[in-house]
């Protein structure tokens, strides 16, 4: 099956906004092994947007157009989407009281402009929006199903999982329950984790899970993407090859689904009644600025401290002056947790230090990391050395940090070693 | 003019990566009156390339063809742009030999497969690619011009510039020597910059300056494109325009071109041999994580401090842990910037402090941002209630709190009213 999108929209021609509405389609639809072989922008323009659905209507077998529905003048796609299909526009009379409906509960009355959003070409589908005011809808244009989705993208992702994914794995004769289930881990590079989880798709009776990665550094999310006849089907297919990732990926997996790094450490520390602080040096404030903000974050973050030069760190959590000379190991990063622990009083201090290598930006150019989580019970630590430029130094301490905290929290070793770390010849 | 732009590419195609070539290359051409009316993407692919070539050809007077230029089998670009063109591919000589010399002075040898790189349709005119080995390109499609450019976007941006632009303006019958001036603000909004610098494209003699404006809250970037027969018309034209701008829009400009405020507050610090020490809640390290980890600011920032609860902040600080028991005001921000500059020796302390309404994001929801510096010589404070959910109200206390420290350190008002805050009835 041969599918096309086609974006609209003058904001996303003239480069104002980017196009994420369409990678974002274009992955999810790869997720379930369906694929889009050619993509067309145009901007509000009646002519291009006529000869744009002409040339898609001869070639597809299926269009997604995102954009266009709006109320407002230069929302042309209702009106191109007629002329292309050769009908009239006709009033949708049960999308006008649904969107009346959805006005008057908000006490607002519904301003004239937006009948416009319920005029359709005659014979249209509905593509229901259970949380906007635009109507998605479908048409046959030349040979192609084009099916017409909102610019706004919560809008048009909701539409493109709840029936549009469903209506093309049904148009390629495929299952059409679907499911995405998502792990997020750090410290294994993709092909690594691909080589883990070799055949961990056969493991699904009677098959239909597709194993997925996307990887943003420092962190790797796993996708198992799962169709079936109904749910319950997807939930007996999906459960051995979850296990079988989390047993495989085992503690580097560090959060799952909408669940994030940040979110898990301040559960973790708030089930506990923990308290934190936080000592941090070249991943300057960043280490803090995951949590701090967080709602209840008030009541877990006792302090964060930054600083560069090691006697400003010594100063900042009450240690000697000199106690740093001798540079950053293991036990120093140890001795600042311990006093930012006695200083602050909190249950739990993290503390991660850096020395990253002097000069510019080079392939080699790396940064030793030296953390310690120290509590009344006991002290842990890791030292690492990681490749990249300064800017990756910084987002690995950053995980770093906030992984090992996860790690500790959860009863796990906090010095397991990680594919983006250099094995050092003189370890300290 | 009629310009379209062709992006190849599986990774595009598929969304791995986001598009931002094109919304470059888009807003780039828009920045010197130049549109684009027609976008097309297509994947790594013999038949799709081809129909893209030859639909463009017939559409368009120029067409930009961004990536496919590499050594790897998968990159077509050359050999589908001379089936299109109906021409052979030939060997250009002085490609590949500037191709060796690139590889002969980084001592290595170039591998067999970078041959392919200089093979170029027959009659094709070259792009030079001074940063890279991929050679840009030129040939007629049917009735349109056509370009090829790298898909590493540090080489195709080169190019656009230097080459494709100017070849457009020249096209175009307009100017060819460009430039680009920027000036960063913070405090006004789009539509009241607009407005303030109203009429100053007319003061450039003989015309030839476009004024632009690109808004990422918090900042908003103000652009004056420039076009001249050469560039010392353009900086004559430009001189007057770029007087007018720094007039009006006065103190609100925080940095120029490819300055930024973080690096123009360590730059002003530096020069008077200053040190730093900031105190936090809410933006939660944000502040200190916009300079800490800048070369150069281990001199500057003694500490950076974040803590949510008042008590946690007199700890920090080492006040009394009732001092700010009364609320967050001018006064205890200077109470507290001063309690830092006191603990630390800091020569500056700055102190942002912030009040967020209670409960989820919904419209009205605000924040009350209180900050003070704090020096031997003086304290100064500013008060601002900012409207937005709980990012918008972060995003800006940390702006605020970074640029108040700009205007104290060039000697201007910290506290001129900006757009972005609610004027207060009853300001403390």
């Amino acid at each position: 099956m041969r599918i096309e999108v086609i974006s609209t929209g003058d904001e996303v021609l003239t480069g104002k906004i980017v196009n994420t509405n369409f990678s974002w389609i274009s992955q999810k639809l790869e997720d379930f092994g369906l694929a889009v072989t050619w993509e067309t922008t145009v901007g509000d323009d009646r002519e291009d947007l006529l000869l744009a659905f002409r040339l898609a209507g001869e070639r597809a077998d299926a269009v997604i157009v995102n954009g266009g529905l709006g109320p407002t003048v230069d929302d042309l796609s209702q009106e191109i989407a007629a002329r292309a299909a050769g009908v009239e526009l006709e009033l949708n009379e049960a999308w006008l009281a649904k969107m009346e409906d959805y006005f008057k509960r908000r006490s607002r009355v519904m301003p004239p402009n937006n009948r416009k959003q319920a005029m359709l070409p005659a014979g249209a589908e509905v593509l229901d929006n259970p949380v906007g005011t635009a109507c998605g809808f479908a048409v046959t244009i030349g040979r192609a199903r084009f099916m017409f989705t909102p610019g706004v993208p919560r809008e048009m992702r909701r539409m493109l999982e709840d029936q549009i994914i469903p209506w093309l794995l049904a148009r390629a004769g495929k299952q059409t329950a679907i499911f995405l289930k998502r792990f997020h881990s750090y410290g294994i590079g993709e092909s690594h984790a691909d080589a883990l989880l070799h055949g961990v798709e056969a493991l699904a009776p009677g098959g239909g899970v597709k194993l997925g990665f996307r990887a943003h550094y420092p962190q790797l999310e796993t996708k198992l993407a799962v169709r079936g006849a109904d749910m319950d089907e997807v939930r007996s297919k999906l459960l051995p090859v979850e296990a079988a990732v989390r047993q495989r990926l085992g503690n580097f997996i560090l959060a799952e689904d909408d669940a994030t790094l940040e979110g898990v450490v301040l559960s973790a520390m708030r089930a506990r009644e923990a308290t934190l602080a936080i000592v941090e040096t070249f991943s300057s404030g960043q280490i803090a600025g995951r949590i701090a903000h967080l709602p209840g974050a008030e009541t877990v973050l006792r302090r964060g401290v930054v600083a560069r030069r090691r006697e400003d760190i010594c100063a900042a959590v009450g240690l000697d002056p000199d106690a740093l000379n001798e540079g950053i190991s293991k036990e120093t990063a140890a001795r600042v947790a311990r006093a930012m622990l006695a200083q602050t009083g909190a249950t739990h201090a993290l503390a991660v230090l850096v020395d990253v290598d002097d000069g510019a930006d080079r392939i080699e150019f790396a940064g030793t990391i030296c953390l310690a989580i120290a509590t009344a019970r006991d002290t842990v630590v890791r030292r690492s050395r990681v490749v990249g430029g300064r800017d990756w130094v910084r987002l690995g301490a950053v995980e770093m940090g906030l992984d090992c905290l996860r790690r500790y929290l959860q009863g796990l070793p906090v010095d397991e070693r990680i594919d983006f770390e250099k094995v050092e010849e003189r370890p300290a």
